[in-house]
């Protein structure tokens, strides 16, 4: 089985624990299978982290919260806690975060190393059987595994661009050619309705508790603003016209110099993508804007950005498919099924910024002890983002999933649903 | 007339626009009365500007958007337009604002003489009728004079601060021995309310429109914490535990080596004020804390911030009234009316920071042109403050009234009311 | 006695010590006769200082040095030593140097007063006579204030260069239309010489102790550089050749954009002087160019900078005349006795980088106590200028003289004058 | 044969230029036989390079200075020019170097394979015999190389220390328990010497001319200053003592917060090596500081630092061998043969830190092209240090070899001698 075969695979879904823990943690190993031993060293930003980091964390968290539950349990790397740990001041010290690159030893092989033998041991426990709490911890780490494959291929992407030679990841196949229709605006019911997480399945702790939202009169667009369109926006002056940007943003786009999305030739013709350099599909989302850019785009198209609340209520009336990591293109294409009406898109291709500041629901409790930081001291200065990307794992979206970043953003796969007062 | 009688001075509520016009202009030269010319040129920090600065720039204000109504007419200073216009990109271009210390001439006494030429000139059109849409302006103005005020007075106090002399500004009254009662939370209604300005008096553009939020269930405490309270959370190793604190608060709590709130001294003592170092009181509100802070206190106290909506819902049933500018104080002192039940001091001592981000009201629309940009621009990265402060004119705070600033800025006289899911 | 007279005073050269300091420190207030108090608070840039601090630290060094000899004697305002002590780390702690321009108090009428009291007090002790050693530091004071007149010059025209509005120091006289003769190399005699100080005359600890150097084979240009030449190098694409740069050069030139002397217009037509904005005067020497600059024009000259002590040997032989503060123009301009034989120019105009890093001579031996600080602990990483400048006063500057700045400073009058192996 | 065996290997002197050129290269890779992948990619600071890109730097050299000569040739990667020229801006442009880390690919494997294929090409042509300019070319290729293999060494230290973990480079032997002898200072004859380059052996370009230069009277230390020397300094308050230290160097102990050499525990006990962490040697040579501490030393004690000239004349009386890298221990040691007359340890163990500013020799001429980029421009800033270290190559040092680092520079094994005024 090769990497590329992952991506193309059916995930059966009425697997194990067991079964769903292996095909999870095989899947973050499968997506470095391309990469050399220098790949997962370097650290191209401090929003972005080596590879090896992310193999070594994601196999901590489980050696912290699942096997860590033994007291009589010795470390298998004590030593290694301080460098593997990212954020959870509650469970130690850590690294510093914009050093990360510098630790080359472990090395890769020891890391998968490590990834065995962590493996090895919660499979046993899975095996003999776990309480309902660990079990929810598992499950947890399996998500965040998820959450840190799609930003594996990300911070993998930035780092590539930054390399003159353009190194390719993967030669993968470019969707065919489907063509956008115009663009349309849903009509949408307004007045309170329930939001957030709702039944027995997996979510995040933000995503709760299940509550009211007061929706004001709307309408959404059937589908996400495409490369043409943006190109237009550019054309236009976008970026160099200041009354069309936050305070802020204009600020960044002065200090940076930008004046596309990023990875985009300056001629606005071609962008570096997982395979490589490639030409602009015109009718192809969007992808790698930043809030700024996608407010200020709205701004320019005289609509707005859609609230959590109102894509949420959209989104949880269609079904969770789309362009994920499963289609195997790892880049945003034109829909395939866009007839004009829609709507499509919402789920996969990109990420879809909000105009809702990530901030808790009412009545939000963040989970008991260090896993109690996974989400909610990230609440300041972050926007919501919904509906995944095409890197984004099949099984890993849902209508309440609130992504975020912060607002000058672009090296996840970032684009732009326009909502409108209705 | 001196300053400190200006302070105390009651203001008529029925004054003609000239009458307003007159009165607020000259409350900006008076609150300058106590500086010398070398007090009015220094930058403290980016975030502040020098008093001549404000002198200036809110003249050029009324130059720019009242007097250049005229097409024909000729600019006083035009070369000065470069200097003294903040951020309004549409109406130029402008001197970058970490350098406005830099910019020792015009003097302040050509400064001074600039006011008098442009205040004669407003009152001439002001004598001779002006039509409604200049009569907003002219008000908006007004408004924007008396933000300035209150900035000009917290920079001062930022600039003396960094002077180890530590200049009085003033020699003002302390408040009488009030005492603080134990804080009560207030039960409060929830479900759909109507917030945002409302009826025929003056309002910023963010406060608009009037529209539904959703409340849910909640209570807020009867009147802010005190400084007293505060010092416990010090004690207890509020600024050492990282679980209190956004991640992004904690961060700047270690890059900066906060210990206390701005302006205290080490031993949690003394603070500088406006009439220089004196001792701490207990009972008075505590104030200069971030939203950082803030949220970390709310946090560590089992409660959190209230939200702006929850806020004004109750603000509205008080009066406008409080230890603001007119009092004569400049520093935030026990309620002389605490009886326990409250509310108390919504209004005047401190600006409360909420938990609500600062963005556009559904269905926001800016003013149009350049004083579009008053506001709507700022509508990222801020939290809302709300109810004014010892340095706030009396006549210029109302329920709806939305303050903002970035999480980490202290030098406003910012404090915290608690609330609470009911 | 005005400003302008002063400058074109006739100094007599046998005063007593009395009349001497009374000269010297009236000078430092006629230079300020100009200035509104706004005008002496600001600092430009780290590396200069407010007027006001210039006043207030060499009035500091006689009250520290002069006065304080007295064991007994009560400090005039003893919180302000902090605030005026520039560098002397043995005399006490200090204010950090880039926040010189926030102290906004003492006011400059205070710093006046202060230094009447400073200078009444010294002019009793002189009166009544004072012992050699006293009479050094009294004379090392009043060229320490001379050295602080330049630089309260030189950090003024860099602050009005801040201000848009381009201020006007003093209107003064430009210089007569000389002209400059080709460039002719001086032959110079080498072998061992006897360079540094010599005599009872006063001198630095820097300057000593005399010694023998050793002097290569070598010629020296027989006048400055000018702006005529320089503009050949600039048009010839001087600062687009990195192959005429040392490295660190290079990367200033980069990082700071320069494309020609500081203070020129982009046209290379106009420069910012004391007096404004004038017309570059094609035979004046160039001025305000840094060593990397220097450096570069003589790399491209096939030319080199001479040594300090090439520089001093012929220096020796000449007067020490020329433009300098006393001529009343405070800008380069060209010889007016330039036969083209020369050498002309060698005091006055600008001051001559040499090729030389400013180390210590051979047994050097720096004063005892806290004024062993003035010159040995800032041998590092600076290079040697020689001949003072348009704006050094005229009893200031000796062959043996050494100023010293880092190779990227522009803000003195500093100039170009050529060497060559023989 | 190992990398250990490389190190303790005696090198044929009459070898061919082919011999040599085998030797060299090979020495290079077996200075990364220990080395994973990952370790040859990371940069952990501007100063340093990754490993990888030594190796590939190197090989450029070759590919562009002596395969380039011949117009006809195709570069074996000419896509990859433009990441391995390393300053050589006549060259071509180059990669920034503070993202040398960020270039993964081409891999260590590729990099090798490139060595191979330049290296095969130069032993073709070296067979077929070449002209004397290219035979120079090659030489200084070699040495560029060996200088290339001690910044390998001290870089991997550096990379190393960063990690927690502080891997080991390689498990070599410490020196036997020889013991220092009390510091003696030697009388030096003093007049108009010789120094610079002189014979037909190799040197930079930076030593020459052979030149006179003037030694005044001195004495030069028997022995490098040991570390329980610099133990006494430290606990006399050597490092919060102000007026022991250069203005610019107390800036730097103040924001660095140096308390003891690079690499040192804080208990002064223990420092890190190419072999872990180990107990520091009381009687070997001090190492891992900067100029400013070496100077600081110097002044505590006493004394100063010699200069270039003098350390040069004292050292061309001695024997060029020394604890240098062949000696296989990676680290300073004590003198076997210190009988306390000395001199000892001129070469090798540390370069020693002169008060000679690194500047050109009067006549000095760079190489022709792109090769005088190689010394010249680095002539601003820096400061001589002489006599090679531990890890310099054996055939690498003379008494003519002039390096430099700037005074601040800790990472290289750099140390101090004393000297004095006679």
């Amino acid at each position: 089985m090769n990497a590329q075969s992952l991506l193309h695979d059916d995930k059966p879904r009425a697997e194990t624990l067991k079964a769903r823990y292996a095909r999870v943690r095989d899947d973050t190993l499968f997506l470095c299978a391309t990469l050399a031993p220098e790949d997962t060293v370097a650290q191209s930003m401090p929003d972005a982290s080596p590879a090896k980091w992310h193999l070594a964390h994601t196999t901590w968290f489980f050696e912290k919260f699942v096997l860590g539950r033994d007291p009589d349990r010795t470390a298998l790397h004590p030593e290694w806690h301080y460098l593997f740990n990212s954020y959870y001041q509650s469970a130690g010290p850590m690294h510093a975060r914009p050093q990360r690159g510098l630790i080359t030893r472990p090395t890769l092989e020891q890391i998968i190393d490590y990834r065995h033998q962590v493996d090895e041991r919660v499979l046993a426990m899975l095996e003999h059987g776990v309480d309902d709490e660990l079990t929810s911890v598992v499950i947890l780490g399996l998500h965040h595994e998820q959450q840190h494959q799609e930003l594996l291929l990300t911070d993998i992407k930035h780092l590539f661009s930054c390399n003159p030679l353009e190194p390719v990841y993967m030669e993968l196949a470019r969707a065919s050619g489907a063509r956008a229709q115009p663009l349309r605006f849903l009509d949408r019911p307004s007045g309170v309705v329930r939001t957030g997480h709702e039944g027995d399945g997996f979510a995040y702790d933000n995503e709760c508790p299940r509550h009211d939202e007061l929706l004001h009169p709307h309408r959404i667009a059937h589908r996400p603003v495409n490369n043409a369109e943006f190109i237009a926006f550019i054309r236009d002056g976008g970026y160099s016209t200041p009354t069309l940007w936050m305070s802020e943003g204009w600020q960044v786009v002065q200090d940076e110099g930008w004046q596309h999305p990023l990875y985009w030739s300056g001629d606005l013709a071609s962008e570096f993508t997982l395979s490589g350099r490639r030409e602009i599909d015109p009718y192809a989302p969007v992808s790698h804007v930043s809030f700024f850019e996608a407010d200020a785009y709205a701004r320019w198209a005289g609509a707005r950005l859609p609230t959590e609340a109102e894509w949420e209520t959209l989104a949880r009336e269609q079904p969770v498919q789309g362009n994920l990591r499963g289609r195997g293109l790892l880049h945003p294409a034109p829909a395939p099924d866009d007839d004009g009406f829609g709507p499509v898109q919402l789920y996969g291709d990109v990420w879809e910024w909000t105009s809702s500041p990530y901030v808790n629901y009412p009545g939000f409790r963040p989970l008991a002890g260090a896993l109690g930081e996974y989400n909610g001291k990230f609440m300041c200065g972050q926007w919501v983002l919904r509906g995944g990307s095409c890197v984004t794992p099949d099984d890993h979206i849902r209508a309440s999933y609130r992504n975020f970043f912060y607002p000058a953003s672009r090296w996840q796969f970032t684009g732009i649903r326009l909502g409108r007062d209705a």
